[in-house]
């Protein structure tokens, strides 16, 4: 008789409920977009596309430097409709205020968007591998320039890949937004890590790459910097972690030679998606301690891809447990399968 | 300028990002669904439907009792693909078991469905008061059933209202599920709520209908056991909590006349939302502390209802604060104009 498992976070304590007797094959989850390969290469109605730069706000930083307002192959603007955005000066950190019991802070912050290539339909899968490695060399330089920012306590670097994603522009891009208040999630898997640390004495993350590694089912890919796993306790189908063999606790403390390597291993974890669910919706999220935590031993940034191919229902959204239908391990399997080489449209 | 704002839930200690510099008039989000008038009050080809009670499991519990497969009001099935599912027997408390470094347990539980009507197209907003009644009153019901089960550690009622909230099924129906773990996000409820008890000794959420009765700004309704109002840290626009007015902590307290009082408040909420977002996918919850801490005083069960009028997008995932485009103080505006009589089709 089919019985559904609880399993459990290492990392956070959270727990899921994989219930593969429902389990889909990749083709039964359906793509919401067009095919990229009928989307054009340059759209005039497209605010990211070359030739529309006046309509964006002026540019922060770009690739090739000084190529901010034409001939630029990544560009980094200020999102227009900002979550968070700077305070009256810089220096002006902002101070909670409290409305009857309540707590509030000004949303002070940055919220940048980084367009990642000048051509409208060039996904991430497709990019020649050198133009990928400068789009994580600009994260880099990005997350650097913010967390010097007096305001920063964490930076959010992700991405919304289609409309279930919670994007409606298809032109490639990613975000960046640094915020002044260090989230309740984020300081919980930094507490759990912690716990981890103190009952080991090692990183959590580091052990759990160890163990995959020995043990191989959940293991999608490696290279000479990166691991990519599917979580034992995945939360959504297809749940990828890319994680820095290199124990870092921070983004920050990447270094050229592995911000390239993420670029290879994240553009072959991009194609095989691709690939196996159809050009899938997807989020990712580059989750990392705060910038001043740099170099403890119980915390280790990481890449976190999260397909958006089910629904959050009200269990989910009641009790915090995901509901997961494709289990980690045929999950690996199917993208150990998949091709990963670089995705060239016809 | 514009400013964005932080704002923390008192209950739990999250932040959320009130970014309404975005705001949406409620015109502007979209249903996704035919309009309800448009459904046929019957449909063959609908498990859920009479006539096809053989499709679906044998039913539990229905309304009037002894209409189990024909006649029924209200009639409650096992869920064919259970999140959770009975273990060999009954007195079988899942154990715990580990695989490498991480821990896992039996699927243990009970998953329901509570079909709410015979008719097709006769959603909630649109029920007798009297039928809408025995629809709490069996939720009521079958909560003391699932508690008295020895794996039985939390009992979580939810509705999934449109694809956008999890279900493609039009047919009116609300889901139980009995968990044998308690969740990491709902124990940290539970543990904000008792910090709160220490200083104050006062339930937050007593203190939080205090000053919104006082405020006025963010209360819809009122009715001789609830109040319903618009969170102050909302995390998705048109959130609302509905609260009965007297403590309790557990929904297995509640007694008859409050459940009567809950189904004219629900419907009232709910018939708002119909006319003021025109029939808004919705997901609603019931948050409760696990039935053995009934009559706590720093906890207080409550119905949740989250519209799913914008999606959860990379930050959200990668930080867990919702960003909200609506305020809560102009939602409950605009929910106290929206008539919440009973909706009768034409």
């Amino acid at each position: 008789m089919f019985m559904p498992e609880f399993r459990q976070n290492l990392a956070t304590k959270e727990w899921i409920i994989l219930a593969a007797e429902r389990q889909k094959r990749p083709a039964q989850f359906a793509r919401s977009r067009p095919p990229m390969g009928e989307t054009p290469a340059h759209s005039a109605s497209c605010p990211f596309c070359p030739e529309q730069e006046a309509s964006t706000p002026a540019a922060i930083a770009a690739f090739p430097s000084g190529s901010e307002s034409g001939g630029w192959q990544v560009r980094v603007i200020p999102n227009k409709f900002p979550a968070l955005a700077p305070g009256p000066d810089e220096e002006c950190v902002a101070c909670s205020t409290h409305e009857g019991p309540y707590l509030r802070r000004e949303g002070v912050g940055h919220h940048e968007v980084v367009i990642e290539t000048p051509r409208h339909n060039e996904d991430l899968p497709m990019l020649p591998p050198e133009h990928i490695e400068q789009v994580m060399l600009m994260f880099s330089s990005r997350y650097q320039a913010l967390v010097a920012m007096p305001s920063t306590e964490l930076v959010v670097i992700f991405r919304n890949h289609g409309e279930k994603a919670g994007t409606s522009i298809i032109h490639p891009h990613s975000q960046i937004v640094a915020s002044s208040v260090v989230p309740f999630m984020v300081r919980n898997k930094l507490y759990e890590g912690q716990r981890y640390f103190d009952e080991y004495n090692r990183c959590v993350y580091c052990d759990i790459m160890q163990y995959e590694r020995e043990h191989g089912a959940r293991v999608v890919m490696e290279n000479e910097h990166f691991m990519a796993l599917t979580p034992y306790a995945s939360s959504v189908p297809y749940e990828i972690w890319l994680l820095p063999r290199e124990h870092h606790a921070t983004f920050g403390e990447a270094e050229e030679d592995e911000l390239r390597d993420l670029a290879r291993a994240l553009q072959n974890l991009l194609a095989r998606l691709y690939r196996l669910l159809d050009d899938p919706d997807y989020n990712f999220v580059i989750d990392t301690a705060p910038d001043h935590m740099a170099g403890v031993s119980f915390y280790h940034w990481r890449l976190e891809i999260y397909p958006r191919l089910t629904t959050r229902a009200g269990f989910e959204i009641g009790s915090g447990i995901g509901i997961n239908v494709v289990s980690p391990e045929h999950a690996a399997a199917a993208l150990r399968e998949a091709c990963g080489d670089r995705i060239i449209l016809e």
